[in-house]
């Protein structure tokens, strides 16, 4: 086998055989194959796409490219939760805590990776002490202890994916549905749990901008999931505006304390618990949503989600009475007001630039040693539909270091677009796929 | 400017600019810029392709990116002639002398390449004792006393062509039309003729199987040279069968010097006959095409065609006595006949496949380093249309190396299609651009 004919093949539209991927996957991993043909290969991806089967075979050949995690040492259905990815998605807080009190496990690992605003690792080490490095055992222990934990990624997870990742970032060929649905489900299926359920963003915060990509992405990875004998369902669901109000690594693991405690409602919540809900039913703990979504209501109103959160916090070598009292997370020393130059109604947000607005106040990271402040960020007060006077607040920052402070408002003001009339009424949830 | 942004531009099927189209060329000449994007950029570009302004960019980066010819110590306007390859096309050794003896001027250096058959360098060198290095002076001065000379290219020609050439062999980027055409044209622009005429091969032995392809090509070379400011023509002819009857090197100089002595007639002496008539009107010795047919007919017939050809090998150091007795080119131990195994007609012929005929046989090269026997080849007897008995001689086969002469055979008669009929019939002209 010659990768130059696998090259012509897919440049042709051609479909790959999986012993031809499984090829090319081991040879790039190898370093048989040099980038330079990888290269060219995907750009050939890129144009002419691949199809369930191949975008499969793909993902499975990333999958054995590297270590499996065994969760076997956690006695029951665990389902995993992955969200491609916005601003302001501070779900995984909330699920974990939500599923683990209403009788299911949650057993989640996380990447570090980049981006405007931390991960979920970096949320959860805004809480003073937590420790995201766990042995396997130990995690194993905790989730079979309190049902829930979330730890950074050990062993060499998918070497293939983060070598072709590297190359797809530098040679123009990221945005490819299979090369990204590929990527994404290689690290979910690695990672041992026995069910997935998806949250594919859509909008100007997500990498998927429309509707009809996001639906796309979110049925090629959940036939991927179901070819590969896990059962994956994905919901499409908004990212036109930051899903909570807290964008920054403490103010989001506050916003997460506060729905956890009943405290705050939001597109946050709705989403959460819709996530959490499906999560029980695909873990066999509730036979439909409605009855799952009873017990997360209930697991909220009587403190036992909330408590669940302290556990993990605890058992995972952190302050767990932040969950009672939320000034012990890291605080600004700064709060500004932003407000609003005229009256209207709040029509569109950039919600990119918006993450870009929390980078730039030191929020997140653009290279892997960049290190994160956890407590800067802001507090979003208006959502798209509101209606503002001139001199309302939009947002609250909170500021540490003030280099950037001028072009972050800025920024800020430049992605709120305010009209004269409510504007086109966006939805939450778009789809449901399984 | 960074590459990255260049390649997704052109994935979404943008315009580079002409900085853009340099920054790439000398960013990879340089090293700069790695092997991994260009090669993403080369399948971008033969998805998304690059129009004539592009193109002529791309040709005129690559042209600046090493040395140029300075042919002006050759007094009067030469006229380069290119074809882009086929089999049995010995036209250069046709035309050079025919040019020349009509009072026009033709300073040609040829490059070496792989091939199925040698090129015309090797052909050349199939003359006892012609030496195609031969200095600038030398060359201006051999142009200067007797109108032709051809010689092997010296000095760092268009460098940016070798190497992306190199790269777009291993990258599946070869069959694009702007690629193809700045690959020809940088190299035809780098070696100082004043003007082009091109002949671009159609057919199952050329590069273009469709006469649309063909056309396609020929018009982007003919634009590239327009806008550089060389007058540029293009012939597309065919190439569904040898064009000469001759396959291997000293095979075809004695097939150039029969039809320069006016002993042989067919499509081979029809094309070369035509590209100098247009290479004379080019070079402003004649106004119109048939003034200079006419001459071209009595140069062969007076024998001046035939006297410039043995003058330009006597000043190459060869043994201009070949024009007169051709039994002094090397020949072949064994002379093997290849009947015909059925009554019928020639309808076809797979001219790609009967290139590999004559490189099993010995006469061409896989790698640079292979040496070329110039004695063996082999002699077609039949063209397409022709009838043919069974027993038939097909061709004359001239063998020295017995090694591959079953498979070459074998090859040879799975080559030739007999039917019942005499098949459709084939044009030997498709187009004139200029």
């Amino acid at each position: 086998m010659r990768i130059i004919d696998l090259i012509i093949k897919k440049k042709r539209g051609e479909v790959l055989s999986r012993e031809e991927i499984n090829f090319f996957i081991d040879g790039y991993v190898s370093g048989d194959i040099p980038d330079y043909q990888i290269s060219s290969l995907l750009m050939a991806i890129y144009f002419q796409g691949m199809n369930k089967q191949e975008t499969t075979d793909l993902t499975m050949a990333m999958v054995d490219s590297g270590d499996k995690v065994d969760l076997s040492a956690i006695k029951g259905i665990k389902v995993d939760k992955h969200s491609t990815g916005g601003v302001a998605d501070t779900a995984t807080l909330i699920v974990g805590p939500l599923v683990a009190a209403a009788g299911g496990l949650v057993a989640k690992m996380s990447g570090r990776g980049l981006g405007h605003t931390g991960g979920t690792l970096d949320k959860l080490e805004s809480i003073p002490g937590l420790n995201i490095s766990q042995s396997m055992e130990r995690f194993a222990e905790i989730v079979n202890t309190c049902g829930v934990s979330v730890i950074g990624q050990t062993g060499n997870l998918v070497p293939a994916d983060k070598k072709l990742y590297a190359l797809r970032d530098v040679t123009g060929t990221v945005d490819n549905v299979s090369l990204i649905a590929g990527s994404i489900m290689s690290k979910k299926l690695a990672s041992g749990s026995d069910k997935i359920v998806l949250d594919v963003k859509m909008g100007s915060g997500a990498f998927m901008k429309d509707v009809h990509g996001a639906v796309e992405l979110a049925r090629m990875m959940v036939d991927i999931g179901t070819l590969a004998g896990k059962e994956t369902i994905a919901l499409v669901t908004d990212m036109n505006q930051p899903l909570g109000n807290a964008v920054g690594n403490a103010l989001e693991a506050i916003e997460a304390i506060e729905i956890l405690a009943g405290k705050h409602e939001g597109d946050l919540k709705v989403v959460s618990c819709l996530l959490a809900s499906k999560m029980l039913v695909l873990g066999g703990i509730f036979p439909t949503e409605e009855k799952a979504m009873a017990k997360i209501n209930q697991v909220i109103e009587n403190g036992e989600a909330l408590k669940r959160f302290g556990q993990m916090i605890e058992m995972q070598d952190g302050d767990s009475e932040v969950v009672n009292n939320t000034d012990l997370l890291p605080s600004a020393e700064k709060i500004i007001e932003i407000k609003a130059e005229a009256d209207g109604f709040i029509q569109a947000m950039n919600t990119e630039d918006m993450g870009m607005v929390a980078l730039l106040l030191g929020a997140g990271r653009t290279k892997k040693t960049d290190i994160v402040d956890p407590a800067v960020g802001y507090w979003l007060k208006k959502r798209i539909g509101d209606s503002v006077k001139k001199g309302d607040i939009l947002a609250d920052f909170y500021v540490n270091d003030e280099k950037n402070l001028d072009e972050s408002i800025e920024l800020f003001k430049k992605s709120i677009i305010i009209g004269n009339n409510p504007g086109k009424k966006i939805n939450l949830i778009y789809d449901t796929i399984s």
